[in-house]
């Protein structure tokens, strides 16, 4: 789909899909500002409201006005965190501790280091060997009366390991209902099951989120353009907004909307809901065989969050006696796109901290890297990647001074 | 060139340029994320360092890295305040002041009286009739070590009227060096002269914006689209990011790169400057025509602003005997797009802000509008929109009953 190029790093983020593309377009000609009162502008302030229903049902949420439109993923992050915690002080001042995971995206990481030093107490929850949430921490950590956000990714960028939101967020619920509940969805949406209206029946009962107050995702990874997001925000969930000054999104996000790219988006979204099960399906037999592939015909690989659920379209690879730079630079070369943990942390040489926090061992954390497929991606990609990977690693490893090339084994 | 309407309110947006719709069409299949690190990726990253350069040319930044993308004005200027007001703080904790003008737009005035009720003294400059600024409560508000920020507008949204920022920063810098400066420049990129790399060598050095720390604008109202903004942070000023997440933007604005809009921004810029003291004479010369006809034809019109330095391309009208939710709506019927003082905050039946602080009279307060032009804008719509608005206002003022139409007068 890409030219010459095989793109494997979906995670990072998506080609736009052709549809997307002509909505932009289409909507780029409408210039209108849709806050102002003459006939054309108010006609988009109309499509603006079928577009925030759309998402609303896609999404199961019961209300259109529970979607508010933002710039990014990082954007509905930094505003459910700062906006959550701002509004429960509001209410209860005693109400001040956060609670998140070890694993999340530094688009939640580092905005709870920043309320940590501001003096807002963080409970950091941790995940055992493969990829799981340490339950009896999180328990222990949600405090009735003091507990004011929990903040969950439902699954990892990294790894594709899923969090039971379902479960976490029924616990939150149950201790104290006044917790305000977050998901970060940004590598769920349009790719597992999520429906904000369904109470779970039971834990297992899967995209159940009911229970969920606010949830954020972006437009990029679901083949949207870069530059839009959502956040979801259950009608009386404690929120004040955080990007402040004119009135729209009926007062909680100021600033003069992108009505191009949230057409683009909501139209990503009915096309990506549109074959869900049959493109998800997909993804996840292209993604076991590459997967397998792997592990048939390079030894001292580990396959990190293969023992928990994934996403379908998400394989991180660890590769004893092999550098994950030199790696992903001769995975480029020969026309494969993949990637380190994540894109937002690319050019960093601090190991991964969702594989730190998973206690990857060492000779394997520094030979890690990720594949992630997308409904574009064809079985000759997948077949082409797995032929360069293989090829990839021989080399890397004939010179490698982590590998006894004789030996075909790591030297510890 | 707005099929049957004439657009006469390019304060609130403005059409997208062609050539502008073209760069972002090109971009929108350029999908890749700029952090990532293979070929086409880090060739797009080099586009983007090439855009920044170019935006930063334009202003007279001496360094590209000074600017910074954002998705709007609205996320730049609560970034500058929020994010000016945290590094100042830091630095000396009793730097906790602010100042700025009683006519800032609401993502200024919205973001100080929050800042205010959080317990950051904020000092409120006003206006003269004219709409000039209080300069001696201006440099009396100025308070060596207690000052943290000032944020003042260049041009105001609804009137047009330039504040002399080269004076007012000079003042600021003179008082204490410490104090950061930053200036709304949204309604005067692209109209007005604007060199940030310049030190005024008098107060009547017109754009010498060497004393300015940080300034803020956004694309569409320079025929780029809504969905992204500049913040200019000059090096060494105090700043803490706003946007918290990944590196992006030497990891002073998380969040992955809306890459095809930020080329669009540049090639408006661009565009706009190429032929910035041409089109803007020539709107002048429209607005200025639209005025005289309006003053010569309509009796009983006030033109706010008119006695203080304005933008070539803004004229607010107050119109006795009618009111401005009348006039805009049969403008409207007629096929002519203005609109009240602002969009951000239409809908909202509160007398302006700004109007209210130059103590425009009440008589003349209700049957406010406002005409904003652009380089798009024809004679041709100029003269019908003059016709236009004398039938209006003749129309409403026959059964208004504030207006003696025997007479000829306002009844008081």
């Amino acid at each position: 789909m890409t030219d010459k190029w095989i793109y494997l790093d979906n995670n990072a983020t998506t080609m736009v899909a052709p549809e997307v593309a002509e909505t932009i377009r289409v909507y780029l000609d409408k210039f209108w500002n849709p806050s102002s009162m003459y006939e054309p502008a108010l006609a988009l302030a109309r499509e603006l409201d079928d577009a925030r229903a759309s998402v609303a049902r896609s999404l199961g949420a019961v209300h259109s006005d529970e979607i508010i439109f933002t710039s990014c993923a990082t954007e509905s992050n930094n505003a459910a965190l700062v906006g959550g915690l701002r509004a429960a002080l509001k209410a209860d001042p005693k109400r001040r501790r956060i609670i998140t995971s070890r694993v999340e995206h530094p688009a939640i990481l580092e905005v709870c280091r920043r309320l940590e030093k501001d003096g807002y107490p963080v409970d950091w929850i941790g995940v055992d060997r493969a990829g799981k949430i340490d339950l009896r921490a999180y328990v222990q950590a949600l405090r009735p009366g003091e507990t004011a956000l929990v903040s969950m990714m439902h699954a990892n960028n990294e790894t594709g390991v899923i969090f039971p939101i379902e479960k976490l967020s029924r616990l939150a619920k149950q201790t104290d209902p006044k917790i305000t509940f977050h998901v970060d969805a940004t590598q769920t949406v349009a790719k597992l099951p999520i429906n904000l209206g369904a109470v779970p029946k039971s834990d297992a009962d899967r995209g159940a989120f009911g229970y969920v107050d606010m949830l954020s995702f972006s437009g990029h990874k679901i083949h949207a353009p870069k530059g839009v997001g959502v956040l979801y925000v259950k009608r009386g969930t404690a929120f004040e907004h955080f990007m402040i000054g004119g009135h729209q999104e009926k007062g909680r996000r100021a600033g003069t909307e992108n009505v191009p790219y949230i057409m683009g988006l909501a139209k990503a979204l009915s096309l990506d809901l549109a074959t869900l099960a049959e493109s998800s399906a997909r993804i996840e037999a292209l993604r076991d065989r590459l997967q397998a592939g792997i592990e048939a015909r390079v030894p001292y690989v580990v396959v990190n969050g293969k023992d928990a659920p994934r996403t379908p379209n998400t394989l991180n690879v660890a590769v004893y006696g092999a550098e994950g730079e030199a790696i992903l630079a001769l995975m480029s070369a020969n026309g494969v796109c993949v990637s380190s943990g994540s894109a937002c942390t690319s050019g960093s040489l601090e190991p991964s901290h969702v594989l730190t926090a998973m206690k990857v061992p060492e000779g394997a954390l520094q030979g890690n890297f990720r594949f992630s497929l997308s409904r574009y991606t064809t079985e000759e990609e997948i077949d082409r990647a797995l032929e360069v990977f293989v090829d990839v690693v021989a080399t890397i490893r004939k010179t490698s001074s982590k590998w006894d090339d004789a030996k075909g084994e790591p030297i510890s």
